[in-house]
């Protein structure tokens, strides 16, 4: 069987010699889910997607480890993730999948990605290009904290956090 | 109009002389959501539930700026947050209000919160209590990388990632 030679972000796939069922799971990138102690002391990637097909998938910066933004993900953008090496979501408002900066140059140049207990989130940290993770400009989406009281308010954080 | 006075962390209530409606918006901890100015660019707190009530909500160790884990929280469960100082999410499996900690002692102080552009997601950096924030007795959930590959793989982080 021959493998498909790439970086090391590559999610390699199977080349057969016969066309390939799409959902045959030999070709998937994951694992299917058996049991909670598979899934949870295991080191087979089985992620679980919820009635939408989505997980949610974090961006940490990898050098100053504050989070620039949540965002979503099908198997197919996660595969793609992979693959690429860089972040790829799904876009719910489109719903299409958005690989990050391909239009805009804010490619995420995914450093490392961890996952839960029940692998249903992921953690990206990456290397931010262009302008910033926000699609308002700034760095990170996360730029306001959060204050009670009757209503409860927003503050603005300094543009570095 | 009396307000309740309280921690910090309080929510505060207003205590009106008549039985408050339950749906009465002045009632609320949150603002409604009027326009992409007022939600991207506004200090008002106005959280976007989406079709099952639910924000994502992301736990990070306030001070070894570590991702612990990732839950969900309703409405309710928001303003318990803001009201108690401490981390209460909505348990999708029990389908029930979770302040986390209540019965383990693994409670998380809220130290800080912070919500995103479009306010459909909010960060909680916390002291964490207890043995810590996994309820497989690890410090947090994200306790393996992904590696791509075909297919993908695990790998156990250092106990104190």
């Amino acid at each position: 069987m021959h493998m498909a030679s790439s970086s090391l972000w590559a999610c390699q796939i199977h080349f057969l010699p016969y066309p390939a069922r799409v959902n045959d799971e030999s070709h998937s990138c994951f694992a299917p889910r058996l049991d909670k102690k598979q899934i949870e002391d295991g080191l087979e990637f089985a992620p679980k997607f919820d009635k939408n097909g989505l997980l949610a998938a974090v961006a940490i910066d990898a050098h100053t480890r504050e989070p620039l933004m949540l965002a979503w993900m099908n198997r197919e953008s996660l595969r793609l993730t992979l693959e690429k090496g860089e972040a790829v979501y799904w876009s719910r408002s489109r719903q299409e999948i958005w690989h990050k900066g391909a239009t805009s140059g804010q490619i995420q140049k995914v450093i490392e990605m961890r996952t839960d207990c029940d692998q249903d989130a992921v953690i990206l940290y990456v290397e931010q290009a262009g302008g910033g993770a926000c699609h308002t400009g700034r760095n990170s989406c996360f730029y306001r904290s959060i204050h009670p009281g009757s209503p409860a308010a927003l503050r603005f954080l300094q543009q570095n956090d």
